[in-house]
């Protein structure tokens, strides 16, 4: 029986655009397991009462339900060990704990405030306002303000990709030869505006773009064949 | 033949401030070996010709001279590998490289906004001149207005330090369970001010100050004992 991944879509349910759901699936590749990805939408926590929470993704591996794609990834590791790791160890786990959080912490929020009201119109009408009053909520103003001015902020943003571009100095990825889970991180936050949101947010010729088009291809071009609301 | 190990001083040579060399000091701790520090002032690049570069840290072991904190590292977990390793693994150093990088790239130059000024009357006096004149061209302004306005802007820079509070909700150590060199690239940094300034970095009910008195503790107080401009 394969894998069922709880993931976060938009109107069109083929667009899959969480950061967290993006996380799990290239864990799951990088694992070489089978997954079918069951598409949720922002206003249906019903359907994932069975996990005992309201949040994607969320893992159905036969008997086992994990949620939190953090937690995902530390069961993939422990409940497939003869497949490639995705952390490498417990150093390997503990250093990319920060790595995860440095995601969650700078670099989503980051792009939230850039892209967040693009992600509006690719809702399901049902959803719109649900979407809208938790985020201004979060961000205290309209979303449409909360984006104001980002073609001159982006500058700022991309100033803030600063420790992977002087990691990538050092090595390929963030898991050093080969790409690992600290990478699935990373992309998994570039691949979420990439698929919802037309705004350009890096520069051609940054090497954050050449990595990001590296992780792209990765997995028979996992990320680069997503369908995004650019070329749905 | 104990370690020698080049350290950047303060006119007191006791004061040892740099957070690179911090985080060899430290580093040679958790590998439990002997060290001779070597006071070295900023106008001294002649004494560390030997080392084919200009720059603290320099570490001397027998035969072998390397420099570069991030090269000391690899060259003490790859020459005593019968000791507590550094990096725990292949992974565990990829990763610790992107901890590194924000490090670099994120928190010292933080840190350096808010006391860089503080560094000045620490110095030698014929150590001023070489320091006013290289971080004046760095900041493009003088040392003063660097540091103006610190007060208010140290809320932001501790803002910054989200990923590690991130970080310490899920381990205690950057390490996971035990500290490692991951520790102890935050810890020179956070050590950095605290031996050569007296302005305030952290409050007291930050999570990272519990977590820089635990680190201090280590290795029978190493940081804790520290001669400080504070305490000298």
């Amino acid at each position: 029986m394969p894998i069922t991944l709880y993931e976060l879509a938009a109107a069109n349910p083929e667009i899959r655009f969480s950061p967290y759901c993006w996380r799990t699936r290239f864990a799951l590749a990088h694992k070489g397991l089978e997954v079918e990805g069951v598409p949720w939408h922002f206003t249906q926590p019903e359907r994932l009462a069975f996990s005992g929470q309201a949040k994607v993704p969320v893992l159905v591996d036969g008997e086992q339900v994990v949620s939190d794609s953090w937690e995902i990834a530390k069961y993939l590791d422990a409940a497939y060990p003869d497949r490639p790791s995705l952390f490498g160890g417990e150093a390997g786990l503990a250093h990319a704990a920060f790595i995860n959080a440095w995601a969650d912490g700078v670099l989503n929020p980051g792009i939230s405030r850039l892209i967040v009201a693009d992600i509006l119109p690719a809702l399901r009408p049902e959803d719109h306002g649900y979407f809208r009053q938790s985020r201004e909520r979060n961000f205290g103003m309209p979303l449409a303000d909360v984006i104001a001015g980002r073609e001159t902020r982006v500058e700022a943003w991309r100033q803030t990709l600063a420790p992977i571009r002087l990691t990538l100095r050092r090595q390929p990825w963030l898991g050093g030869d080969a790409p690992d889970y600290a990478d699935y991180i990373v992309l998994g936050s570039l691949q979420w505006p990439r698929c919802i949101s037309r705004f350009p947010l890096l520069e051609a010729d940054d090497p954050v773009a050449e990595y990001l088009a590296r992780g792209l291809a990765l997995f028979g071009g996992l990320g680069a064949n997503a369908p995004t609301v650019a070329a749905a």
